[in-house]
């Protein structure tokens, strides 16, 4: 017989079918036992006599033949979308024996503390909760290639081990590379640049490593970045990009995963007539709507990430606010500064929902300019040789702009920890087990 | 004006464009100047005023605005697309200066010696025949992805770090992470496997590292990989699994891809009707064909692997051939042995044009089997306890495969060295530049 998926059973009422998935909980209740079947699209209740249930306890993966019922009227259960039919079952053959669970996995919510969920990962994962999580994130990443398509970007493929620190800056893990040092990328940045007088737009997704020695509930020493850089053009030509790309993400993610935000209580997002600001414009705003004034603060602190985010759900219906126009000291060497003020730069965040989710500039694009911009971070242009030929050789106006996957499913989902948003989280404390 | 892409050029004769892209050549003819002008899209030839033409020379970024005229009927060059037409320049803007190249980019073939070919990187991939190889291996990447999709896998991202060496064996790559020691993965391989019981089915693109000691034309320290891996599947289901991936991707290349491979020389694969052969069969046919008796080797040599599509070719009209069981000592320790001969196993190559190109097996999925598996190939069960416990706990019976995705770039454009089919390959002599 053919498998059938649970989600299926629905359309097959009076039918005998044959069901393969794990089993989610076990209820025995004398002389019937209940046994809810788990697999890839939802979980199903089936009735079995305790001979034929047997010993199968959570977690054994079992084949059940059994015929698909409607319920009667009061026992339908409105929590689950099989809710209204049973399965009776002929027949269950186990498949694979699980060990005794260290924790009850059968509930609608999976109650454990972070570092159980993580001591016991490649087991908490199956729990429908934290699956979702994951099943959002894989759509984040397909809605950010539609638009990334749709902007005519083409696909690369950039290496993660570098010779020098990408970016500047000590944090960076050092990989004993043959018989010399290297380094993991702190992001794919620089390669990304030289790939625009190639395909002059291109995106991909990469790893970004950091080694800061941080703890806090935002950071991953490995995440997953996804990113776009565009050349011929403008400043103006960014900010669409950008934005193009964050409210299209988020219409994928909301359109394939509603019932995943419904799930997690999160209202769909409003993404359209984005507003745009400058910091200082930001922050005045801030000021006339709260006193605080952080008018003239190098950068956007949270508590005004958050408040220019309430400001713009309440202006503008949108849970998006695009902010410009960063202090060129801020931003990494490669942003170009405003030809009107060099003291701000041309470069940008998109918030969301009180969180910066994409950041980017317009990048400098004349050599000599960029090779002077290296030496004022103190660094030397020795280091960036492959990079600068790019330039060396005729690099149109070009900027662009990336995010980190496990961020943005953190932040869609509302997570308290960036760590329930990576599959297997490396951090300083953390890979896999705890490091002694 | 807004900006036209060279290849709509085609489709305005008359009419005054606004071109942007780079000075491909340049040709001084006396009172006038041919400027080949390339984008992203194609080549263009210009006409100018030594005036206008000033000293515009290859790799400068312009912008040209002119009239697209037809060109005379013997000037038509046959061998550009846009060769009916050509730009009368009206205005030349030199947006980004060039420094004068190390050698000439602007004929129709790159004739530099690979050293040279990475020592440019940045430079080289500009040119249209290696940007060529890129643009197809986005469209390999596209077509694994809609092959995949197709069969409901969920896309996963997995870490690169990990805490022990993946598959066992020394070559691996050592990281110092934080305080501790921890090494970059050989492959995904445990990974997806764990997610099994988590999706059901899954694919994914990642990163491979291996720290071989070889300068072979195959070898890349760093590579691309692309993998799926299917649960409640029995070896049948496996093999059409793999041959659903490998035929769609193919054809995904050729139908998006063919004018490259038509540059490229590289005839259309033929991928329908593929035959399946255990390696003893195949050496069986080779012995027949060739009278070179391999029948007793333990695995396919690299002129095995020629004949034997040089076999599927003449009698299949098919440029894949399967072939499974290999011997059990052969592959990884997750490979399941056939319980019919368990000195072989159930796994499976896919070749085509002579090389492999996916590999993959059913894998044991009984905890204890797969514990005693380990331990038989002398490593301990404590380095896999994260992989393990996804066993413990109810393991379906599963199975998958991976290919290389530089390694198949290469081998659908007959490239002579791998090296040439990653954007900045990494390998033990060179990490952009050559290590010293």
């Amino acid at each position: 017989m053919v498998r059938t998926l649970v989600i299926d059973t629905l359309k097959k009422t009076g039918q005998t079918v044959l069901l393969k998935g794990w089993v989610n909980a076990r209820r025995d209740h004398g002389k019937i036992v209940f046994i809810d079947l788990r697999d890839r699209t939802g979980i199903i209740q089936t009735v079995l006599s305790p001979e034929l249930a047997g010993s199968l306890h959570p977690e054994d993966v079992v084949y059940i033949t059994g015929l698909v019922k409607l319920r009667p009227e009061k026992l339908i259960n409105p929590n689950i979308s099989t809710g209204q039919i049973e399965i009776e079952v002929q027949s269950a053959e186990l498949i694979s024996k699980a060990a005794e669970l260290p924790f009850d996995m059968g509930s609608p919510t999976l109650n454990v503390e972070l570092p159980t969920l993580l001591d016991h990962r490649s087991l908490t994962l199956r729990h429908p909760t934290v699956r979702d999580i994951f099943t959002l994130q894989s759509a984040v990443y397909q809605g950010f290639r539609e638009a990334s398509l749709k902007l005519k970007c083409t696909e690369i493929f950039t290496p993660t081990i570098s010779a020098s620190a990408t970016e500047g800056g000590a944090e960076v893990f050092k990989v004993q590379y043959y018989d010399h040092s290297a380094f993991m990328v702190q992001s794919p940045q620089l390669y990304k640049q030289m790939l625009v007088p190639v395909f002059e737009r291109v995106f991909l997704m990469s790893k970004a490593y950091r080694a800061e020695p941080s703890v806090t509930t935002r950071h991953l020493s490995e995440s997953t970045q996804l990113d776009c850089e565009l050349g011929f053009v403008n400043f103006r030509d960014l900010l669409d990009a950008l934005e193009f790309v964050g409210k299209n993400t988020l219409k994928y993610v909301t359109k394939t995963c509603h019932p995943i935000l419904d799930r997690f209580n999160i209202p769909h997002p409003n993404v359209d007539n984005i507003p745009r600001l400058t910091m200082r414009e930001a922050q005045k705003i801030i000021l006339d709507r709260t006193g605080i004034d952080h008018t003239t603060e190098p950068d956007l602190m949270p508590e005004d990430e958050r408040e220019i985010c309430r400001w713009a759900l309440e202006t503008h219906n949108c849970d998006l606010v695009t902010i410009t126009h960063f202090p060129t000291k801020k931003r990494s060497f490669y942003t170009a500064p405003d030809p009107k003020n060099p003291e701000f730069s041309l470069s940008y965040d998109l918030l969301f929902r009180g969180m910066e989710i994409l950041s980017g500039s317009q990048r400098i694009h004349d050599h000599d300019e960029l090779v002077a911009a290296i030496e004022s971070r103190g660094m030397s242009p020795q280091n960036f040789k492959m990079y600068l030929m790019a330039f060396k050789y005729g690099m149109p106006p070009e900027g662009g702009f990336s995010f980190g996957l496990e961020r943005l499913t953190m932040q869609i989902l509302k997570l308290a920890n960036v760590r329930e948003a990576s599959l297997f989280p490396r951090d300083m404390e953390r890979v896999d087990f705890r490091l002694s």
